[in-house]
């Protein structure tokens, strides 16, 4: 067989020339039905201009990924199960994302019932690991292990709707979702290999080469963006990695850039409450606290990109014991 | 003695940490002694607001990435010449950007004297690939090895100007520079791996790193620039690591942004002079092309670092036979 490596390497080429050769298509299909983003209006004043971008280049992102996946030439349960959890994602941010453009609304689903559909999909993956992990259990690094179907169970739920919602959160400026995604699906990538998962690595390495055909477009001035169909999907495919691999800890690393802007948002949100009607930051996600602090949008996704690269190599060498 | 790695990996990560903490403290110095950027006066208008960012960023980016490559731990005789070529590209590309400071013009040295200064250190390099490939001559995919003294010679000296001049060219939009020197220096670091000579994949991850922590203070809108510093030094690095790993061939195909880059600049000249005064693109090295024709120059650095990406992984799996 082929080394992984080379896998690796051919999923992203396939994934660069699928998303970059597939967006024009997409692009000249969406503007002719109007298909145009929705911007919330309580947003920067700065980004009222980017109303009318098509959005839902998350579907050709996530396929173009999808199908870079099928250079793995064995038959895998867990790639299937990979390449199903992130459909799933897809699946649900598309009727998000649809809902909107038709109502015209930065509206899409409600959040309970967006939930709901993460929670039936968490459900499905944690039954598939309290099946197959003997002892079933979480893994904590320095810690050891903790033991408990019920644990696997919670976790599950908790990492793969933590996950989703933090890249969707991310999601806000031209670039930083797939920016951002790129070194934690590699991070993962290298994780997966290391702990016996090849075949999920390839399946990063897909939706990796998709990230950066995207980015093609969605590079400031974006003249697309992946909307919820593509975030809510890269999250699943990263919480899926962490999953199947056991190594649900160390997302919490490899995602710091997630984890942060979720943490912007709930620090917010709590704070404004308690203090009825104080702010930690200028606007959350954090992302718009920096951006309306000076910084260009291109500053911040830059920033915010290196950041992901140091977390991702910081992960990798922690998680080999080098650190 | 530690894998290859983790060592390439601690490299990268010191790199960006250096750049990143040396950065603001050389911009503060900067500014304090008004070393601004001179722009060319014939360049596109948009560019005339960036008059005044502090130059010679290259310093601290190559400073960090030469002091992260201290993390090979044996004694080198090639990475030892690396570090020299590399610094040789600082030191002329540092008298060039001062004069031009101090001068307050767009043009430092002469050409000739810049070429002179090249051309001595591909002489020693030469000296040394022929003293030291036995037999002296030039590997060529496809075609077979191509024996002789005075070839070698004469391929050390082209590839050095060459790549030194390319890169230097290519350094004309924010983060562009940096941004497709990642990946060619990630080819050439796993080329170099594979032909034996993994202490420059160390030197090139610690460069890459040292480009990433640039790149938080280049990227659009650039608050520093890299400068010939900069730019001839990285041009440098990768002509050394081709030149030491025997695999010449490849950095036209690996730095194929950086040759197209060069090769626009050639036909808009010769196109010039031939038709008396007509122009092939809009405006040469053909970054300004794509500028001047309604991409925003975020994207054109966004699309030819994809290019550089391509290229670099097209490089490494045509190296190791898998395409």
């Amino acid at each position: 067989m082929t080394e992984t490596w080379h896998l690796m390497a051919l999923a992203a080429l396939t994934g660069i020339g699928l998303a970059g050769a597939g967006m024009p298509a997409y692009l000249t299909w969406a503007k002719g039905h109007g298909w145009g983003q929705v911007v919330r209006e309580e947003g920067p004043q700065q980004h009222l201009s980017k109303a009318g971008t098509p959005t839902m280049g998350g579907l050709v992102l996530i396929l173009s990924g999808l199908l870079a996946s099928f250079w793995w030439p064995v038959s895998s349960v867990e790639m299937w199960i990979f390449r199903l959890v992130v459909l799933s994602g897809a699946a649900l941010g598309f009727v998000d994302d649809i809902s909107k453009v038709l109502k015209r609304r930065n509206l899409g689903l409600k959040a309970r019932h967006k939930l709901a559909v993460q929670g039936f999909v968490g459900l499905l993956l944690g039954i598939y690991l309290v099946a197959t992990r003997q002892p079933a259990g979480i893994a904590l690094p320095w810690i050891g292990f903790v033991g408990g179907a019920w644990l696997v169970m919670a976790v599950t739920l908790l990492v793969t709707a933590g996950s989703i919602n933090a890249v969707n959160l991310t999601d806000g400026l031209d670039g930083l979702a797939a920016g951002t995604s790129i070194p934690a699906l590699l991070a993962m990538a290298f994780i997966c290999i290391s702990s016996g998962h090849p075949e999920l690595a390839v399946g990063a390495c897909g939706l990796v080469g998709a990230c950066l055909g995207f980015l093609w477009f969605n590079a400031y001035p974006a003249r697309v963006f992946m909307g919820d169909t593509g975030s809510l999907s890269l999250g699943a495919a990263l919480a899926c990695m962490a999953l199947l691999s056991g190594s649900e800890f160390w997302l919490v690393l490899v995602g710091g850039v997630f984890v942060i802007e979720t943490l912007s948002v709930i620090i917010q949100v709590v704070y404004f409450k308690l203090t009825g009607g104080k702010r930690v930051f200028r606007m959350s996600p954090i992302h718009h606290h920096f951006e309306l602090g000076g910084l260009h949008e291109v500053q911040v996704t830059a920033r915010f990109t290196v950041c992901g690269v140091v977390l991702a190599i910081v992960s990798v060498l922690l998680y080999c014991g080098v650190l």
